[in-house]
C-alpha cells in the first residue's frame, strides 16, 4: 500500500442493499462523476432477494467493482430480520421496531472504511435518512458525524493525511424526494427490493414498515410505482 | 430485545486474539469480576493457531460465552496477514508496517457493541497499546475516545440510555508491565500465541515484530517465557 497514491480521487465506496435508499444513493454518486465501488453484506437478512436485487443494481449501473461481504452478525441475535424466532411487525409501532440489527450501520461503515483504504477512496456513500428512519438511531446525522471523526483517527490513510468523508445525500429528505430525484436519474426502481420479507421472486409483502413507507413515497412523488407485490 | 433490563450489568465483551494481551486483558477484566462474553475473529488470518489459541484461553477462564466471527474482511486484501502474496516483514521499518489490516479494530469493535447490545453488556474490554504498539493508529486513546463516542449515539441501548465504556487497561503499558500484570493474575502464557506466523502447532518463527516484542518484554519482566518456537 505504500506505493498508493495520496491524492484525491474521484473513487467512492457506495453501501448497497438492494433497496430504494442505497440504489438512489449509488445513482447520485455517478451523476456526481464517482467511480463506484459497491458493498453489500449478506447478514443472514431473511430476504435473500434483497442481495439478488443488489447485484442487478451494480450490474445497470456498470460499477467498477461489487464486493459482497459475508457478515456472522446474525449469529448475535437481537433483530426480527435476522432472527427467524421474532416476528416482523406489520403495523407502526411507537420506539424503535424490532427489526432494529444491532450496531449494524456501525459495522457497514467499518468495511467500507476498510474497503475505502484499499481502493483508494476518499469517499463513502451511505443512504441513510432521518426522516423517514423508522427510529434507528445510527441513521442519525449525529451518529454519522461522530462516526465520520473517529474514521479519520483510525486508518493508516488518515494518518497519512487523506480525510475520508461520508456523504449522506438522502438525510434530509423525505421518501418521496427520494423518489423524485431517482426518478429524475433514471432510476429503474423494478429492480429494486424493499420488503423485509420478500420473496424469492422479490414480491413484496405490502405490508410491513418498508413496504408502507415505499408504497406512500411513490404515491406523493406521483411516480409509477414498479413494486411486485405476493 | 425491549423487556431487557437497562440497569447497568458486571456483563463485558472480551475482544480476545488468543495473543498476549487479549489474553492479559481478559484477567483483567475477571479480575474486576465482569462476566466476560469473549469475541474472536477469523478473519483469513495466517495464523489458524491463534484462533486454537483463543479458545483455550477462553476455556481456561471459564468465560460465560465465547463467540467466533468469520470476517469477510480479508477478501479486501491490503495486508501481508490476509494476503499471501505479500511477505511478513522480519526487521522493524519506520511508519507503518504491512501487517496493518485496513480498518481491523474498528470493525472489531463494531462487532463487539453489536454483542454488548445482545448480551446487555455495558463495558467492552480491548487489549490494545500505544507503547509497543507497531505504529497502528488504531490502537492510539483518541482512536478510542472517537470510536466510543459514536458508540453512544448508534445504539438502541445508547438510546435508552445505557452508556458503553470501551476499557483498555493496557495502553499505556510496556510489553514487560503487560506480562508482569498477567503473571500476577495468573495467566499461563503458554496457551497464547503472539507470532504473525505461528506454525499449525502454535509454535513461533521468533523473527517477526510481535515475536520480538514478546521476547523482549519477558526478558525485562524477568518472567519464563514459555514460547515454543519453529
Amino acid at each position: 500500500m505504500s506505493t498508493r497514491q495520496q491524492t484525491a480521487t474521484k473513487n467512492a465506496v457506495v453501501l448497497l442493499s438492494g433497496g430504494l435508499d442505497s440504489t438512489t444513493c449509488l445513482a447520485i454518486a455517478k451523476a456526481e462523476g464517482f467511480k463506484v465501488y459497491a458493498l453489500s453484506f449478506d447478514y443472514g437478512q431473511r430476504s435473500a432477494s434483497e442481495l439478488q436485487a443488489a447485484k442487478a443494481v451494480a450490474s445497470a449501473f456498470e460499477v467498477e467493482q461489487h464486493s459482497v461481504i459475508p457478515l456472522g452478525i446474525g449469529a448475535l441475535g437481537g433483530s426480527s430480520l435476522t432472527d427467524t424466532s421474532m416476528a416482523v411487525p406489520e403495523q407502526e409501532s411507537s420506539g424503535i421496531p424490532t427489526t432494529y440489527v444491532p450496531a449494524r450501520n456501525t459495522v457497514f461503515l467499518s468495511y467500507a472504511m476498510a474497503l475505502a483504504e484499499v481502493v483508494n477512496a476518499q469517499t463513502i456513500f451511505i443512504g441513510v435518512n432521518a426522516r423517514d428512519y423508522s427510529g434507528y438511531p445510527d441513521c442519525r446525522p449525529e451518529f454519522i458525524q461522530a462516526f465520520e471523526k473517529m474514521a479519520n483517527l483510525a486508518t493508516k490513510s488518515a494518518i497519512e493525511g487523506a480525510s475520508l468523508k461520508i456523504e449522506v445525500p438522502l438525510i434530509a429528505l423525505s421518501k418521496a424526494q427520494i423518489i423524485a430525484k431517482g426518478l429524475a436519474l433514471g432510476v429503474d426502481y423494478s429492480l429494486t427490493v424493499s420488503c423485509y420479507q420478500a420473496d424469492e421472486q422479490g414480491r413484496a409483502c405490502g405490508r410491513c414498515d418498508s413496504c408502507r413507507f415505499r408504497a406512500k413515497g411513490f404515491a406523493e412523488a406521483g411516480g409509477q410505482d414498479p413494486t411486485r407485490y405476493c
